[in-house]
């Protein structure tokens, strides 16, 4: 994913402490390192297609480590609670009594069972779209060995808000994000990075939007928001602050739209909202499973025509239920094929091709995280992030078109190992750095515990005997 | 899945041959054949959910075979060989040359290749969408020992078609699939029934239509047909035909609409030709991944609320590269979320709940190939094919709502056995009867060849080096 978009059919890489030191042909990076290398790892057994014919003469063995750029890591012990029913109920009985019944500890093991699921779909890095404990947050990522921008979830106004979120200040919830950057930003190595959160534009008060603005710029960090997720967000923005379309352009006449913004969704946004993220440079997170199922069609083949750099998102468990970026790649191919049958009366199978989903979820990921400087290629000097592929088993053979399989076909299956900053975060397909059978025990008894604190009750779908 | 909906939280079940003796309470079936049985297999190590609440009470150790109800598994050879490229290329330059290429031999590897990937993703029983080689799909499935309905891809007409079957008359095709008939049907312990096919009514005579349909009554089979599947489709049978809207108002006007028909995609049909569906009994099956990719937005919900049985299927691999019924479960529940946007407004995340979509793959599933006097439920008396899944690994924690984790969580991974017919044909993720990595080799090498013979070439993505 360099700028030359080159692939290697017989690549080799030496890594340095947490960087990429060298890469390029196989030979010729043995010739040079072999002597000096502590650890040669042959992963050519496994991983090199048989070159039988032309067709097979593709190696994709490893890539750089995929990015999830929209992820509520604390919302994983709520998968399955808000299946199948109404928006407001989804909010308001499910969604909102379960975060703010949240403890600290329940934040830390969400982190670390959706971490572990991260980690095995080949993410190295991810966006936190906004959860309640930072501190939890951080103490899980710091061990699982995965790298992520945090970002606690911030509301200081709104209707029907749960009894401890509906007393926050504005100031409160600015300092509150700030301690947290003094805590937390460039630590563990500098795999934890902290960001400022804005839930959404009907849960923040103007002085909000424009003091988290100003902290950010003063700190340089970015900001995670959702922008535009349905049309009634739209029609409201439209009342309150009296502008011609919805929340892309309130946010613009008050100059949020940065740079340094990081839109989740994006979904109900006009021709001129696009050209306004364009020429702001805002980035946007499409989560294509969320968007289906909650949001709507978000117009990402005009965004990114538009310039925008789109990256991918898998958003949270009670949103989506499978947290697997990979998933994401085939599903942003088939909606976006898909959609295009509205514009135009028939689908569009050309677009949005596998190579521009490989940078979705690459380049991309790292522009909209700031991270491109160190993230989002295999080249001299870049992090080592890396995830190793497998593309001899039955998901994806035969491979005539390695990047198409690698974005079409490819499943969690086919991650075998993954490193982040330099040190193995899985290998062989087990997670190195925590226990996984005692994470997820710890949090199915946690989830049941806070569902139960929560007052959550789901119903029967069928006839339990 | 059976009339009742009963979902057993600690259920056993007793298999006698290839069927289902005897099912119910853990205990009492435990009291009542224990002395007798051969073999007890104690499943509650890997699947029971821990009975920590009563959130967890909920067991869904083995569930009803999946029905996949339209799939090309001649075409598994030809994975990634047309993904991002027109609907042209992808028919006359690719998958035309590729089918027109294969040997007997080839479609034995696809379907072998293909048939692992079915049974890794929990299908005991599919409907062949119709090949070239019903001689070598028969021998794959009596070897894999799946269940299947195959049918012989039929075009009797049509323009650009390979020189190899433009001369094929129809009374060739008749002929053809009697023969393909008297030597498969009921074939390997039962578990082979042939149908007739028709590719699509573009590639077919009037006379092809009505002999098929007769045929098929003559001989009680069941006729699987591409429908509906692109709005030129049905402006040709418009103007060729002279009816209002397209191919299903033609089919009833020609009496072809009779209840052993099994429509696959269905995407361009009006409010009447749903009308017309449900009136005579149709069967439709609906390909989520293939639709957004290359047909459009079947009318899913319409058709359940008309009274349809609508299945799911995966398509061929070129139209979709995961052959994953699993993975449909999760995009069919998607999809028909976010198309209610275009009819009113937003999406309705209420729309096919998890139990209607585990009844496409199972009952309905079952009524589409015209076998649910055995097939679609555990049921004393039916057939014994069962899946075996574990929810307790990382993709499906925590289970708060069973059955929609099964439908909207659950990946191949979590499949562990599949039993068919009374014999295990997968056990702890080992394929039984066949060699899996010797079939991938050799189908590998099948492939290359076959793509050189036809001729096709792919374009790089990338800069290769």
């Amino acid at each position: 994913m360099d700028e030359e978009q080159r692939v290697f059919r017989d690549g080799g890489i030496v890594i340095e402490g947490d960087r990429i030191k060298a890469i390029g042909q196989s030979a010729e990076i043995l010739a040079q390192f072999s002597g000096v290398a502590e650890h040669i790892i042959d992963l050519s057994g496994h991983i090199l297609l048989p070159g039988s014919g032309s067709l097979f003469d593709c190696v994709f063995g490893f890539d750089v480590g995929f990015i999830n750029t929209h992820v509520h890591t604390s919302q994983q012990l709520a998968r399955g609670i808000a299946d199948d029913v109404d928006l407001m109920t989804w909010l308001h009985d499910r969604i909102w009594p379960y975060e703010s019944n949240m403890t600290q500890h329940d934040s830390y093991l969400s982190t670390l069972l959706c971490g572990i699921e991260l980690i095995h779909c080949g993410v190295t890095c991810f966006a936190e779209a906004g959860g309640q404990h930072v501190s939890g947050m951080a103490r899980a990522v710091s061990l699982l060995g995965l790298r992520a921008c945090l970002t606690q979830s911030t509301m200081d106004s709104g209707h029907g808000l749960p009894p401890s979120w509906a007393t926050r200040t504005t100031d409160h919830c600015i300092q509150s994000q700030k301690d947290n950057y003094d805590k937390y930003h460039n630590t563990s190595e500098g795999r934890i990075r902290i960001w400022f959160g804005i839930r959404q534009i009907m849960n923040s008060t103007p002085h909000l939007l424009i003091q988290t603005r100003d902290a950010a710029a003063q700190l340089k960090t970015g900001i995670h928001m959702h922008v535009a997720e349905i049309p009634y967000e739209n029609q409201l923005v439209r009342d309150v602050h009296k502008v011609d379309h919805g929340t892309v352009t309130y946010l613009d006449k008050i100059d949020f739209l940065q740079s340094n913004l990081l839109a989740a969704h994006s979904v109900w946004i006009d021709n001129n909202e696009i050209s306004l993220l364009s020429r702001s440079g805002v980035k946007v997170s499409h989560c294509p499973a969320a968007a289906m199922r909650m949001l709507g069609f978000a117009p990402v083949r005009e965004m990114l025509d538009a310039g925008i750099c789109v990256s991918l998102g898998t958003d949270g468990a009670p949103s989506n239920n499978r947290m697997s970026i990979v998933d994401e790649m085939y599903l942003a191919s088939l909606i976006n094929k898909g959609r295009e049958v509205y514009a135009n009366g028939t689908t569009d199978p050309t677009a949005l091709p596998a190579e521009t989903i490989l940078r979705m979820v690459t380049v991309n990921g790292a522009k909209s995280v700031l991270w491109d400087d160190e993230l989002g290629s295999l080249e001299v000097g870049k992090k080592a992030d890396i995830v190793v592929v497998n593309p001899s088993s039955w998901p994806m053979v035969p491979v005539h078109d390695c990047i198409s399989s690698l974005v079409y076909c490819m499943r969690s299956e086919n991650v075998v190992s993954v490193m982040c900053n330099g040190s193995w975060i899985m290998k062989n397909k087990k997670i190195i750095n925590v226990d996984e059978e005692e994470v997820i025990l710890k949090a199915k008894e946690a989830s049941v515990e806070l569902l139960k604190r929560a007052g959550i009750t789901l119903r029967s779908r069928m006839n339990m005997i």
